[in-house]
């Protein structure tokens, strides 16, 4: 006989009824529970992956975190009894489909050209998805699929593309609502450091994905200005900018965006007369950064052949043309009229002309100049980034001229809980949940640029202090 | 019965006893007969395909000449004998295959990234090829198939590349014999308009590809120079230019081509300080050109949508930044330094501030840029263009300085008869000789940087006013 142990038995029967009763219970208030699948565990994916998990009891959400780099999922997931971190492979076709198929909502973090696959999948399989990346020509070919299906696309939620979108849609639509007539529309929007982070002359550190920043503003920008096509190519992004103030945060570099004019249809302003999106920087960056863009360290289209046997004095030698005097003097004569004691100081700063090797191998100037960068441009552990945006509205109303300003200034916490992962992940999470929960109905695909969107997010945002300041000029 | 005639029975017997004993004479004597197929037959092969008609009796050719368009094929073999027209479509295999099969020598005229499946062809069914465009990677692995089956696929045998190699190797090898050792070697060449048809502030008009001539100097140069590697990004290609003077014509504009770094093992010059090549333009053109480059107007890599309801004043207008003043003041202002008098006369002649209609739909700037300059550089009919081509060769012999210089003007007769279609196809052509008549007996992928190619072409060049002429400087 094995009943020996009376008591303990009537112990363990008590607590299992009781477990069963409560499972039971919770059951039966506790919503279906739903599956999340997040692709990709990288930097900006913390603030995502931790909302989520927050809410996954209330929500009865089961959360499958997958990444190349299992390791990196674990660390996301930290042993949440709702969620598993697996290896992920997203060219392994059978995997994709099975953990989509078990998903009801796919968020993808991957980089941008990836989401192509998962999309098709998504929509083949029924799945709604989830990405802050830029609506691709593939993804708007799966619209009327998504539709049919009955799921949704949801692209742009985060950061920018994201809430730029949500803010400035609220303000545009509030505008419409009174009657107003938008015809000047700047939107600015800049990933910093923040002023008490910021020790280095650059005033730039690395929040996000360093080769960005290096080939940023590569093609041509696009934009309407009273009335008038502009374009500005690459060769004078960094000089032709404009300066921006945000209240309590002074004065900002701003260069024009790639494809602004496109944005009168998303935002159905196809009267508009003004539009330009475009970046900040602290204010000298961009005559600095100008240099590169002249010397040609930003380009990615070449290789420089044994650039493992040079070193960065010998590289700039080969990019400066031949004169007198050392390299700095010749990068004087180089920069002409921009060679400003603050533009010949950000670039000694980074010790270009010295011997320091390149141990890069056949790389690209771009990849070498990002190696010397990731340096010089890291974003220490105690460091803060920060997060300014700035719209413009101008209006008429009545036959009165008006204009309204919107500023956001969100700071990090610190290097892995940035004000970028913050700002990316936050608006992908609270529309998931909002899609999951069904506040969202919409189906094909979605930005946030309608109110069905924007509205619940902006709100929830503001509960955790992202928060746009908005202010009526005239 | 039908022998009504004796007379004229008996000539015709005696005729064809003449023909017969005629053809059997001939045969004997003759070399035996070989095919040669030219694929392309555009602007550039009319010298060629006369000289191949030209010598094809004496030599028992049959000269295939296929193109698309075969309107063209036949204008060019003009009824000839020896010379069958077709219509060719590369991409068609089956004919490819058909042609090349028949033929002995194939010698593609095509654009140069069509000659790879030509090439492999070549080499599949063992049969020669001759071409004057770069050695491809392609072109390269096929070197030692091509030299199992006996076979030689002749490169860069045109002008440039072609002569330049030719002209420049026979100096080099030259120098070396005397037991010199070249330390410096720079080599320009230009494709420009005698000055006898210049009648534009440009000093240019096209006399091949206008589309290469739009994008020239794109990616980056790379050179040696006294012993240092030196890039030169194309936002400055134009501006980083040098002054070169050529007997008897005055000064040049030069540039630094592409790459004249790999050219230190093409012409077994390891140890060279200063290696340069480069290309030729009129005085004050670079620096014009460099408007161009500036405004992004030589930019192939985006589409200006809805560029068909554009004119010439608002493209201009889009690319200038804003300012005060018409369109010309702006582009003074935006030229800064570069506004020279000269520079703002070649812009304003070319009516770039005009209302004229952009027609191209959906274009480049680069193509909208090209489609004006076809119609206002256009060669006419009388125009006679230039070639001028210059080696400089810095060398020691014996401990003492020397240097050599190597010149070649070429003028054209009139717009089909070019100095440019001269200058491609005759070495083509009499390379082709070269190797149907044995006196080239290499196999495997060629340039004519060897002796056995070199001399008998340049001496036949000289024969038809395609001279070098050499100086001692020192």
């Amino acid at each position: 006989m094995f009943i020996e142990h009376n008591a303990e038995i009537v112990d363990f029967l008590q607590t299992a009824s009781e477990v069963v009763k409560l499972s039971y219970f919770c059951h039966s208030f506790n919503p279906i529970m739903k599956n999340i699948l997040v692709i990709g565990a990288g930097r900006s994916s913390i603030y995502l992956i931790e909302y989520l998990l927050n809410n996954s009891t209330e929500h009865n959400w089961k959360i499958t975190v997958g990444d190349v780099d299992e390791a990196s999922a674990k660390l996301k997931t930290a042993g949440h009894v709702n969620a598993k971190a697996i290896a992920f492979d997203i060219n392994n076709a059978a995997q994709r489909e099975e953990e989509i198929k078990k998903s009801d909502i796919v968020i993808s973090m991957l980089p941008a050209f990836m989401h192509g696959e998962v999309a098709k999948d998504c929509v083949r399989l029924g799945k709604n998805m989830a990405t802050a990346s830029y609506v691709s020509d593939l993804m708007k070919e799966l619209d009327s699929a998504a539709k049919q299906k009955g799921i949704i696309l949801m692209n742009e939620i985060g950061l920018d593309p994201g809430i730029d979108h949500a803010s400035a849609l609220k303000v545009i639509h509030e505008i419409q609502e009174k009657g107003g007539d938008v015809h000047t529309f700047k939107s600015f929007c800049g990933g910093l450091v923040a002023p008490e982070s910021n020790d280095n002359p650059w005033g730039y550190k690395f929040s996000w994905n360093p080769r960005n920043v290096i080939l940023a503003g590569q093609g041509t920008a696009q934009f309407l200005e009273n009335g008038k096509i502009k374009f500005i190519p690459y060769n004078r992004i960094y000089t032709q900018t404009e300066t921006i103030e945000v209240d309590g945060y002074g004065k900002f570099d701003a260069y024009a965006n790639r494809d602004s004019i496109g944005y009168k249809d998303v935002y159905g302003l196809q009267s508009i007369k003004t539009m330009l999106r475009g970046t900040l920087r602290m204010p000298g960056y961009c005559i600095a950064w100008d240099a590169f863009v002249k010397l040609g360290l930003t380009d990615d289209s070449w290789k420089i052949h044994g650039s493992e046997n040079m070193n960065w004095a010998q590289l700039i030698d080969a990019l400066l043309p031949e004169g007198t005097g050392d390299l700095e003097e010749r990068m004087k004569n180089f920069l002409g009229k921009n060679a400003l004691l603050e533009v010949m100081d950000k670039l000694k700063w980074l010790g270009i002309y010295d011997a320091s090797p390149i141990t890069l191998k056949d790389a690209t100037p771009a990849q070498i100049l990002q190696s010397l960068l990731e340096k010089k441009w890291l974003l220490k552990a105690e460091d803060k980034d920060m997060i300014v945006m700035q719209h413009y509205f101008g209006y008429t109303l009545n036959g009165k001229e008006k204009a309204i300003v919107s500023e956001l200034v969100v700071k990090g916490e610190s290097s892995s809980h940035t004000a970028m992962a913050k700002t990316v992940g936050l608006p992908l999470a609270i529309t998931v949940k909002n899609i999951l929960t069904g506040k969202i109905k919409l189906t094909g695909v979605q930005m946030p640029t309608v109110k069905e969107i924007y509205e619940p997010l902006l709100a929830e945002l503001e509960q955790v202090d992202i928060v746009f300041k908005e202010k009526e000029l005239v």
